[in-house]
């Protein structure tokens, strides 16, 4: 064995830390509140109307856990009630970019998902699955 | 209205197509799979033990799901057992980039993240959340 070997990251592997961070993107609601931060900061409120479906819990919970990864920073303002505001750290930018990019793969393609899975249903049954 | 104004597709609306496959890229399972199959061709048996923690049911629905979103190709061979092997297909493989782009952004900034979460649980909890 070559002890000089770096450890390298591998996110096929449990254990890897990076898988967690690439599970953690994929969580349900993680990629739409980052992509709702990276045009602006914005209130709660503001978020939960902008992402629809995502319930109040499911939001607070998200922001909680991008903040504590340091991708996104609070702001409380001592005002009747305390308004909060959230945006991206530049950490935070970056895995943003990231995921424009896919929402981008997104729009360019949804036209040959849609027809490749009319063109699915439409065929017969394979014998063997 | 300008109703010469195209339609745009928007992740954050529920009844957006783009939300679905937007969803779909995700689920727990589908980025690595597209990765696992970024490489190579594979057998399932191959993919099953490349990808830890996946079960043979949640790979066999992620797979069916892929297939019929015309992302992954299934060809079965007339062996004893039948051999099944899954690749990309051109629409998958330009999916599996921008996914390559994400892992390459957790594997970069893994440190980052790791470093943010100590310095969040060290510091004392605020008053107000």
């Amino acid at each position: 064995m070559d002890t000089n070997t770096p450890v390298e990251y591998d996110v096929f592997r449990l254990a890897c830390p990076s898988r967690e961070v690439f599970d953690r993107i994929g969580e349900r609601w993680t990629a739409l509140v980052l992509l709702a931060l990276a045009q602006d900061t914005q209130r709660f409120s503001v978020l939960r109307r902008k992402i629809e479906g995502i319930s109040q819990k499911m939001l607070t919970q998200t922001l909680r856990t991008l903040e504590r990864d340091g991708l996104v920073a609070r702001q409380a303002f001592a005002t009747v009630p305390v308004t909060v505001e959230y945006s991206l750290t530049p950490l935070g930018r970056s895995l943003g970019e990231a995921v424009q990019t896919l929402r981008g793969w997104a729009y360019t393609h949804i036209d040959e998902i849609t027809t490749a899975r009319e063109a699915h249903d439409a065929s017969p049954a394979p014998g063997s699955r």
